[in-house]
Parts: C-alpha cells; structure tokens; sequence
C-alpha cells in the first residue's frame, strides 16, 4: 500500500515519524513545499491553490492514500482535495478530534487547541470539537513555535519565553491539541508547561490510529521505502529527515 | 518621477517609509509577495524566480526606478533584475555598505552583519565590506526577528531572549548592519543591547542617501501617492501600512 504525505515543508515529518513507527505502509511518497513554506501565515484561497498543485504532483505516483500532514492544508483545502483526487484523503484534524474524543474525558473539560494563525483562524477544530459536544475550548495561534523549531529549537531560555508570552494568563488545560505538525517536537516543554495532567494530542498519532480504525490499513512485515521531495532544498528536507526520523 | 518597490511580504514598508519621510517620488508601487513570504529562507535560484516574477508585475506600470527593498531579493537576485528591467534597479546592500563607508570609521572595527539565513548565506554584504576594506567582519542570521515582529512584538521578554540567543557571545560592534528590512522596527532594542556607541545601519535610510547621491533624486513639492499590492490579503498589508507609515 503507498501513501502519499503532503506538508507545506519539514513539519509533517513528525507525521512521517508515527506511520514508520507503526509501519502501516510499504511506500511513502513525502512532498515539502519548501518553496512557498510556511503556508499557515497565508489565506484559504492561496493554500487551496497551493495544495491543488500537489495534488498534480502526487497523481503522477498512484497512490492509494493521500495524507494532508498539515494542519493549514487539512483546515481549508481537504475538500478541495477529495474533490479532485482520484484516490481517498485524509487530512489531520477530524482523526485529532476523534482522537480526543476515544480518551473518555468529561465533555465540560476545558480544551486548549493551538496551531498556526490559519488553522486557529478556520475554526475547524473548534467546530468539531462542538459538535462532539466539548463546549468549553480556547484556541490560541502560537504561529512563533514554528520557526523556533525550524530554528532547532527545542529547549531553554528562549523557547520558554515564547511559552509565557503565549501561555501567561491559560490556566492548565484538560488536554491540548497540538494543532500544527511542528509542535510534536516541543511536545515535552509544553507539558512540563501545563504539568503532567495534561493530555496532549498530536496528529502524527492520531492519524495513526485512524488509518488503522477506518481504513483498516495493517502493520506491514517488510520494511516502508521512503520517497522524500521539495520544491527547493530537497538535500536540506532529506537532512532534516535523517536527524528527526 | 515613479518608484517600484518590491519586498517578499511587509518588511519593505520600512524602506517605504523613509522614502515617504523624504519625499523622494511623485508616486510609489509597492509589491509584496505575501504569497510567498518569506524568501529569507529559501534558496537562491527560488528567490530570482520570484523577483524575475514580481518584475513582469511591474513592467505595467512603466516605473523611473525599481528599489528591491528586501535584502534576500539584494543579495541573490539583483544581477538578474537588473538584466531584464528596462528601468535602473537598486537593491538596499550597496546602499548599506556606501551608508556604512561614509560614517568615517576606522577599518579595524568590528562590523555585525545581521539578516536572515538567505541574506547572511550569500556573503554579499561580506564581500562589498571587504572590498571597501573592513576585516573584522562577523554576520549572524537572526531569522527568528522576522516572525518576532511580524507577531507585533517589539519589546518585552521574548524579544530580550531572542537578543541573548542570537548576540551572548558578540561583544558590542562598532556598527551593526540591520540586513533586513523588519530589524528597523527592533532597531531601539538592538541598540539597546548593545549600547549607544553602536551604529546602525538602517535600510531605508541608506536608500535615500544612495537615490539622492547617485540618482540625483530631489525633494517633491506635492504630496507622494502610494498605491500597495499584494499576491495575497492586500486588506492586511493596506492594515500594516497605516500602523507602521
């Protein structure tokens, strides 16, 4: 089985990183945007636009799966993409919220959702979230989180400083949805944030576990192959790889 | 007497500014690729094609002079512009160092060079600065500026961690070189840091002193008109230019 895994640049790695773990699939074909990366400081026609090219690209790989492993991109063009692709897609956001919901917390539960200011902006999460019957949700675009980590920052002062400017006046949460692929990788400062309490949801994980509930995709006995490519820089996307995977 | 003004995103507003201080221009045709942004971390051959883009934009409106108010856009694709613009093309880092030249300091001191990964990358500044023969030059990316003030942060906690993790090992420059169009807006800060000997070096400022000296251009008697575009949310760059002009 092959899928095809779309990020506007390096985030989605993190999403690469859980179906390698799992090994769901025999090939994975992996396209960055590196060349107009970051798309979640940008508005929903221009990622529509930007996510309809990739979906050109992938087509000419077959694939039998197409994972939008961005937030941004799952937030404003998932149905844009299912609209025009021949093969299923599944964004990160319904499998985030269903992932929150199997873990059996009270509805009342204060839920904190943080991502780029495009996907805070979409009210995607938010609107899923009402609708599994959540009511009381803060949101926050904590946009500086990823080019701090594309800075490789994963720890200290400054990052810390980034946590209180965005977390000074958020009481601990119930859980936090960590609505953007690049939080994954600062996942363990934003619990020791928020303490041990708090449940933190990450869509690598989480889409995982949607693979496996809804499209019965199965754990594979031979080892995935891993096509990476990016509109610039692949050399630099294929570094990042060997340091994150 | 007409002026293009091109810039990856919003950073060129500060150039704009001091073109408007000055008054320099009957009318101003700004562009900013918000589309895109940023070109500071991307690589050179992307950068040229968007900037031989952004040309073909403003070869409508038939301007006197093209001033590509965004250092990545100086550093890498300046030449290129200049091929095939049938107006003059100035970028802001020959402007910067002349601006640098003309302050009289003596050769031996220490130069920072500050901008994004692109900008810093090139080795343009460090090459003209040697040229003109300065030798203690040192240059830093501080891309994480750019999203720092893009966020409206201009002051604070954040903003001071920031400083101590680019500048903790950097004993305080003769001059610091702002080799990006969003530092101007940090400016205080940086000097600040650093102390009140430093000199800065600024962009906008440098470009005016440059269009006086060698294109002659004088002081208008009526009021510049300034018309803005943008390759995505125009409304929000219109926004960002009634906060900052």
């Amino acid at each position: 089985m092959k899928a095809a895994v779309f990020d506007s640049g390096i985030g989605g790695l993190t999403v690469v990183k859980s179906l390698l773990e799992h090994n769901l699939f025999d090939e994975i074909i992996y396209f960055g945007d590196t060349a107009r990366v970051p798309y979640g400081i940008k508005d929903k026609n221009t990622i529509i636009r930007y996510s309809l090219e990739a979906l050109e690209f992938f087509k000419n790989f077959d694939p039998d799966i197409l994972i939008a492993a961005c937030n941004s991109v799952s937030a404003y063009a998932i149905e844009e993409l299912r609209a025009n692709a021949p093969f299923p897609v599944v964004g990160v956001i319904e499998p985030g919220v269903l992932a929150l919901k199997r873990r059996s917390i009270p509805k009342n539960s204060d839920i904190l959702i943080i991502g780029t200011k495009a996907t805070i902006n979409s009210g995607k999460y938010q609107r899923l979230l009402k609708k599994e019957g959540f009511f009381n949700i803060d949101s926050k675009a904590t946009g500086l989180f990823v080019p701090i980590v594309e800075e490789g920052i994963f720890e200290g002062e400054l990052l810390d400083a980034a946590l209180r400017h965005y977390f000074a006046d958020t009481k601990p949460p119930k859980a936090v949805i960590l609505g953007c692929t690049h939080f994954p990788l600062i996942a363990d400062k934003i619990r020791d944030y928020f303490g041990s309490e708090t449940i933190l949801i990450h869509s690598g994980e989480a889409i995982v576990e949607h693979l496996e509930r809804e499209f019965e995709v199965k754990k594979r006995d031979k080892q995935c192959s891993l096509k990476l490519f990016a509109s610039e820089s692949p050399q630099n996307l294929k570094k990042i790889a060997g340091l994150w995977l």
